[in-house]
């Protein structure tokens, strides 16, 4: 159905667009005509789609918040170790990140709406935390709650104190190194292939 | 003189009021009438210490700024071993920022004003870690720039994943125990003092 497919492109190119837009100005000052003027779509395409730039952030918020639950599950559903799943989600996601602006600007606005600690991956990490002491990979008197907290101030961290986007999975393998030299067993380590490198 | 000191006083409500309500509500949502009506002065009082609310703020990022530079001093020459000044520094200000709205304000005004990497925090991690490598406080094999790159991430990460101010000294020291785990040599730790703790 060539129309459904049409309409399909059109509602992506708006979402791109706008998470160029909001990643280049911001939410607040992106107005819908930038967004027009960069997606090259008229206002009744537009108006096909979506009601105002509010419904697009959503749009963006809600695509980002299905793409982490996907990542998490398809994570988990590798059977790998805790440790390494968490290490290896976290890196496809900075990846992910790093690459793709319509993620980031989804995350971003996420996050601002719904309070940074909700989006899942304070829970994700929590919980994985969690399972690595249960399966013995942290170090003996390891508190996995504060190793969690800790673990995701500096991910969120790493998020503010780099302007850009790019350097964010060097920024996250960084932490994983500190972080896990003082929390996980001598002689754990994520498989290279794990945090994304080749 | 009696007069001076008023006029010092009500600068001080001023600062005082006005960093309560950029707490509060947002700089971006504070306004100049709601400023004074928290701090019960003039309007003629007002302008006669400022020209508007953009330059209370900048008198806010100035004080906060000024502090942070003191505290650095103070710091450094207690003539402490490098890893001791940095951990007894980021607890002070923790400490500070935790009760002081004022501060706390000016820390915010001043990290949007001239970005979050330059307020000197950065500079004076990585100058203390280095100082730590120096010394032998750290141990063999890890790379100062990284350990300094991760711990500034977190710190600052800190300051984002709780909405409260209260829990910023817990906060950092959750930090510094799970890094320096990861990368002080066996054996450091810093005396319970320096940490703020009685």
């Amino acid at each position: 159905m060539p129309q459904q497919h049409r309409a399909k492109l059109t509602r992506r190119a708006i979402l791109a667009a706008a998470a160029e837009e909001f990643d280049l100005i911001g939410y607040e000052a992106a107005t819908l005509s930038s967004v027009l003027r960069r997606s090259g779509i008229t206002k009744g395409a537009f108006y096909f789609h979506f009601t105002a730039k509010e419904a697009v952030a959503e749009a963006l918020a809600q695509q980002y918040l299905l793409n982490l639950t996907a990542m998490r599950q398809r994570w988990s559903g590798r059977s790998l170790d805790p440790l390494s799943t968490l290490v290896g989600l976290t890196s496809e996601a900075a990846r992910r990140l790093e690459r793709d602006v319509v993620l980031r600007a989804g995350m971003l606005l996420a996050c601002n709406r719904i309070g940074a600690e909700s989006d899942g991956w304070y829970e994700a990490i929590c919980e994985l935390v969690l399972k690595a002491t249960e399966a013995g990979q942290l170090r003996p008197g390891v508190d996995p709650a504060e190793a969690a907290r800790v673990l995701y101030a500096a991910l969120v961290g790493a998020h503010t104190v780099g302007d850009e986007p790019e350097g964010l999975v060097d920024r996250f393998e960084e932490i994983w190194r500190v972080v896990l030299a003082g929390v996980a067993r001598d002689g754990w380590r994520a498989d290279a292939e794990l945090t994304g490198r080749p």
